[in-house]
């Protein structure tokens, strides 16, 4: 193989630093690597068979409320029989009103068990006859007709184009937004069993197969651009794998030396990114592969608090979306880098380290109050060699010691040292 | 077809409004439409094959200079000789220097016969032995060796990937990118020859069959999400399609309605989007689609400023990148719509429409000052019409008349009126 005569040529070659040959001579050979991977590959698949807690196993004792996946034909009984018992209503001469949980912070909980935030179940009545809320009221019927007609046709429209048909009402998209949440709630569905998508903008390649819309994709035969991650996850299906491991990474930088390396042959994975902030499509494609496929998945992501943020979307979901984190989370992310540890283990330069900002650390700091980073020991420990050093990095600073050093030194000796948190 | 019944239903609907089925109405088969269409792309082949004019056809006044494509050995052995004569100048005793191409206003030119915006050939002499120069000389060395080494190993990398790997030298990104460019122009080269890369964000989907780095991708199955456009345009190759036309949308919610309709179904077409302001993998795929294809290329953006601000960029380029315009841009981009006479023509509600800006107006009013608008007549009408009226909208807005309103009335209407500029 190509890469192995490259580890052992030279020092003197041009790219090669002294530090980055100190941790080229450490890899053992590939096929070390590869055991060290099943192992944790049949960790994972065993781990997630045996703890698929749901909220309904806890006995809590504050309720909590969550949507799921529904069918379209559930969705559109759901309505149906609502507007029955709304008719109803109308019928008795007590007009119309409808009930509807609240999404406040003060509603929120953070559930260790599940490490995921959840709803509780705290529901305000929101009355047609009454002026304060009759506008609230008037777009909730309306967004929820919308919808009715979206499942009808088997459709599926954005936000944006939701507000549009009816500007005159909604006024401003952010109107119609927190409503098409509300009605989420109140149907006890999740924002795609409505139909209404995200723009995507995820990729997708790798040991993975799957099906888009009945057309069947095979992403190791993808090129270096990779499969756009599709808008709807109801129409992903048959996914098929014989990955060891799911590599998470935060940047399309990164994903373009894994892809065009095509990191995924040497070490059987499915590489995959949100290009920077998780988009709510590359989420929910990122769990339906982890539950599917029973993989373990890796995250690499740049040493700053905004890449442990990053993770954390991924991992426990972000608050307003809370009453979903069911379906949008992936639990067990490990964190395989770039930690904050790693800046000296690996003898990043010193002119390749930026300094943190005021901004930065307060962010930093903040982090370690939350309980999803206070749960893991691990991470705590990072975080705080970030805050105390104030120094951050991005991924690509590892291209100071030559531009494939991502994937023939780093991530391979990270993966057979099992450095993951 | 599902689409005709749909066409004929009853008026009372509830999703069709009284001016929606007024359009309708006009629709004629689709039959008649592809007559249309494929009109339109023998025009566009014959125009093509006939109208290539280069640079060098042309008898300007003023020397102009562009980059080409070149072969990585090119680059390599342009680098080389490069070397080999700063050698001999250090030898003789003169020390050496760059002669680096201008990249300022100053030197630009739009030249009407090409649409596009090039170079014209004032340098400047870049010493190593000079106080003011020693830095960028140095900055300009070192990139030199970097994208030779790149050329070697027939890898590549995307600009922060460069950045990183002298940050003590370049200290800002901002410097090495600078220099990038230059290094193109020096070697008289494309940036994307030099093997650096920038990342991608577009998506194809539609009639077209191409290959991505060996792999054989087929668009027509690469179901809503659509294929990732890949960064490196070397690496594409093998373009086969029966398409009629190239449709080039804006926006990422338009396209994703007609990837889910299949519009490429009915009207044989490929479907692109860079998801907003062009990158430049975008730009050199619709390039090389349009000139190895010989379609026609018909674009849908948002009837603002910004729209046709985009459609110039794919048209004939940006000014930063001029020195490049050869390659990056296509030519004869139709402009379908949205347009500002669409808004009454097609009754876009009241509602639908934004007021624009002062910041919008005064973008309209520039952009009417810039020759590759005032060549084409059409086009300086309906930007006239939308400084005028001072109102916008997005491609969203026809929305307000039904979700699939986009793909089953007003394109294919268009289309039928040959309604295009």
């Amino acid at each position: 193989m190509a890469d192995k005569k490259k580890r052992r040529r030279a020092p003197n070659e041009s790219d090669d630093e002294p530090d980055a040959l100190q941790f080229k001579s450490k890899l053992k050979n590939d096929s070390t690597i590869l055991q060290t991977l099943k192992t944790l590959k049949s960790d994972s698949a065993a781990s997630s068979s045996a703890k698929t807690l749901a909220l309904s196993d806890l006995n809590l004792s504050t309720a909590c409320r969550e949507v799921s996946d529904l069918p379209l034909s559930s969705v559109q009984s759901n309505i149906e029989s609502l507007a029955l018992t709304l008719a109803h209503s109308i019928l008795a001469g007590n007009g119309f009103s409808f009930s509807v949980p609240s999404r406040a912070a003060a509603n929120q909980l953070y559930v260790p068990e599940l490490d995921r935030i959840v709803l509780k179940d705290k529901s305000s009545a929101r009355p047609f006859a009454n002026v304060s809320s009759v506008r609230k009221a008037t777009i909730t019927a309306r967004i929820i007709q919308l919808i009715h007609q979206l499942s009808l046709k088997n459709i599926h429209v954005t936000k944006r184009d939701l507000f549009y048909t009816d500007v005159k009402l909604f006024q401003d998209q952010s109107q119609s937004d927190a409503i098409l949440d509300d009605v989420s709630c109140i149907l006890g569905c999740t924002r795609s069993s409505l139909n209404v998508v995200a723009a995507e903008k995820g990729v997708v390649v790798g040991r993975i197969i799957f099906s888009d819309n009945g057309d069947i994709i095979d992403c190791t035969k993808m090129g270096i651009g990779g499969k756009a991650i599709p808008p709807n996850i109801d129409r992903v299906g048959d996914m098929q794998s014989d990955a060891l491991f799911i590599l998470l990474v935060e940047k399309d930088a990164a994903y373009m030396r894994l892809a065009e390396d095509r990191f995924y042959n040497r070490f059987p994975c499915i590489i995959v990114t949100a290009k920077g902030q998780p988009d709510v499509a590359t989420r929910l494609f990122l769990r339906k592969m982890k539950m599917e496929l029973k993989l373990p998945v890796l995250a690499l992501v740049d040493s700053d608090p905004y890449g442990l943020k990053i993770l954390s979307v991924y991992g426990c979901g972000s608050k307003n979306m809370s009453y979903d984190s069911a379906n949008l989370t992936t639990p067990d992310i490990k964190w395989l880098g770039v930690r904050p540890s790693d800046l000296d283990k690996y003898n990043i330069p010193e002119q390749c380290r930026l300094p943190m900002t005021e901004g930065d650390i307060k962010t930093g700091r903040d982090l370690l109050e939350e309980d999803f980073v206070k749960k893991n020991p691990g991470w705590v420990e990072e975080l705080n060699i970030m805050v105390k050093s104030k120094q951050k990095a991005e991924i690509q600073a590892l291209s100071s010691f030559g531009f494939q050093y991502l994937t023939e030194v780093y991530l391979p000796l990270k993966l057979q040292q099992k450095d993951w948190l």
